[in-house]
């Protein structure tokens, strides 16, 4: 039986984690469950799978958190103190860091400090301090378990392998794949939320469409994986079924495919390299027909190529590029900015910014506080 | 450095094999070379590759090979001692098993006999006898190493992974994928030689478009990875990217791609798991652009259900599949018989066999006289 505790419970990645947990109840124990603001769905989580403790981000409305859940036994915390407690809970195996954007990372960084295994879909985390966290996960010897699908296609598809020549990563390309640069000046937050293979949440989603969000995961990759950022390539393939690909020195390849569906590497970074049967219907490649590949596009698509420059850059600037974006992909998502304004802001951003050593948290959060008010004023200047 | 031995040197898996001990002459020094009767072709061979012996099947032109090879320090040996001696040389640290058809099944016995690591090209190993060569090599405890393209995926796939839930073994479809029931009749042997993306030798080609192969390869894979017949399944794959998939408990794939290029392979049987860079051009998805699946047509390639029979009714059943298949194949070449004769020539066969337990390798060939005989008279017949 593991225990695992859950930081994002309430969101895309947190609510399927605990599909997973309902599949393998003998297997999986919630032990802890934190999450940002959505009370009411935090409190139904709690009578369903009786942790032994929860969190919420947002302590004003503790009151009413602790009023629905009168009668049950368990620890109701409140706060960045209460995601910490939840984040470094001696008793859990697994923390699963899956909380939306920035406000991830303490708490991340916190279950590291404290030597627990982290199963990552917060990507702030590897792209924002990369190094320290690499550091801290070596000397915990705890290697991090990646949740993304991409990753976690690497690290099946790696599994007995040395180490690879090159590292593939597919993407689904997003809702604008097909538009021209001119038409992605005018396209929406609504249209862009239209994902075409993948059900995420709404910053994942804009990222997805703008490629910025593959531009996270090459980072991410090089950190998980240790390879060069020339090692490392996206392909576009619009059908979400392989889900990245290894090659190794003598030319053979290795891919990991199987339906869009995050719960699958969820369940393999709870419980793999064991592989146990699910309710999810198998993969039909005769049924699905043909898998389409093609190279992605970097002048319609510049926040790619801008996460290459940003991580081969080194230090701050992947930290500046990952905050830039995030700032942006809600700026778009309110209605503020145009699409392409995010890479343009992102590259504003990355072109403003000097390089910074990170040796600490602090550090990191420091950059993350400059970035977010120079993309503001950006924003504010448009 | 290890030593190979290759029977069927000059054929297309065993000239494949040499290019592969000429890439890694560091770590693979070729010991012995044997033949069936090309003694020009194994001359040369001797004469670039320096093995310590060379054996050829047909003693008729041992006095011309002698002659070829004077000056050259080497055992020279003929007639099917030779390839024994060759399958069973003590020296030897891995025995290439590459005879096309049903004569290969003496000397890799032997190699099997003498505890001797076989890399297995040839299917008739396991499809006639697979009972038997089975449990010598768990004897041994050698696994065989496949050479097919399909097993080597599966094998690659397979490494540090739990036993699959279902292999998925890829087809091309073979020239006459695309032909109906009724153009089948009227095909005719150079066409069915034009194999649209893999380069083999011509038993393996006409075997190819009548999927009789694939036939040949789930009986195989049956008795590598040990998995029951409904759980092998065959997916049409044009392409010939993807060599083959497994998929587990959990519904997760894995997939093994590469150039269409035999000594992908062959390398990987012979240094595998080891991963070394070679002279192949990498894979280059997105030039490929397009990667399409369907299921075979049982109904215009009546041979592969055949085959899925033949392997169920387990004992003698799968000797008589593979020697008729062998019978018709040359008849089809040879342009003696149509090349829907060659299924209804497995069925009929099939039809006829009453079940025999086969002991020992000499039950074996008894099938074989047997059906050889029977499937002569068939063709005669029509």
């Amino acid at each position: 039986m593991k225990r695992i505790s859950i930081l994002g419970s309430t969101g895309s990645i947190g609510r399927q984690t605990l599909d997973v947990c309902r599949w393998f109840a003998n297997d999986l124990q919630v032990y802890c469950l934190a999450a940002g603001c959505n009370w009411r769905l935090l409190a139904a989580q709690a009578w369903e799978y009786k942790p032994q403790m929860i969190a919420l981000a947002d302590d004003s409305a503790y009151r009413d958190l602790k009023a629905e859940l009168s009668g049950l036994s368990l620890e109701i915390l409140a706060g960045e103190e209460g995601l910490i407690a939840a984040a470094t809970e001696p008793q859990a195996d697994i923390i699963v860091a899956a909380m939306a954007g920035m406000p991830g990372l303490k708490p991340a960084f916190a279950a590291l400090k404290a030597g627990k295994q982290l199963a990552l879909a917060n990507k702030e985390v590897l792209v924002a301090a990369g190094a320290l966290a690499t550091n801290m996960v070596k000397k915990n010897d705890k290697p991090i378990l990646p949740v993304d699908s991409e990753h976690s296609a690497l690290y099946q598809c790696l599994l007995g392998e040395e180490q690879p020549a090159k590292l593939i990563i597919t993407a689904s390309g997003g809702p604008f794949r097909n538009k021209s640069k001119y038409e992605l000046n005018t396209v929406t937050a609504a249209e862009a939320l239209c994902h075409p293979t993948w059900n995420m949440g709404s910053k994942v989603t804009i990222d997805s469409a703008s490629l910025a969000n593959k531009g996270l995961e090459v980072i991410e990759a090089h950190w998980l994986f240790g390879l060069d950022y020339d090692d490392i390539e996206v392909l576009i393939h619009p059908e979400s079924i392989v889900h990245s690909l290894a090659r190794f020195a003598d030319g053979s390849v290795k891919a990991q495919l199987g339906p869009a569906d995050m719960r699958l590497p969820i369940q393999y970074a709870l419980l793999g390299p064991a592989r146990t049967a699910n309710p999810l219907p198998p993969l039909d490649l005769a049924a699905i027909g043909s898998l389409n590949f093609a190279k992605p596009d970097n002048e319609r698509f510049p926040a790619l190529a801008l996460a290459y420059a940003a991580g081969r850059a080194k230090e701050s600037y992947a930290a500046v590029y990952n905050t830039a974006n995030e700032v942006l992909g809600t700026a778009f998502l309110a209605g503020h900015i145009s699409f392409t304004a995010i890479s343009a802001g992102i590259e504003a951003a990355l072109t403003a910014h000097r390089s910074q050593s990170l040796t600490c948290l602090e550090d990191v959060l420091a950059v993350d506080a400059q970035t977010r008010k120079f993309t503001e004023r950006f924003i504010a200047s448009l």
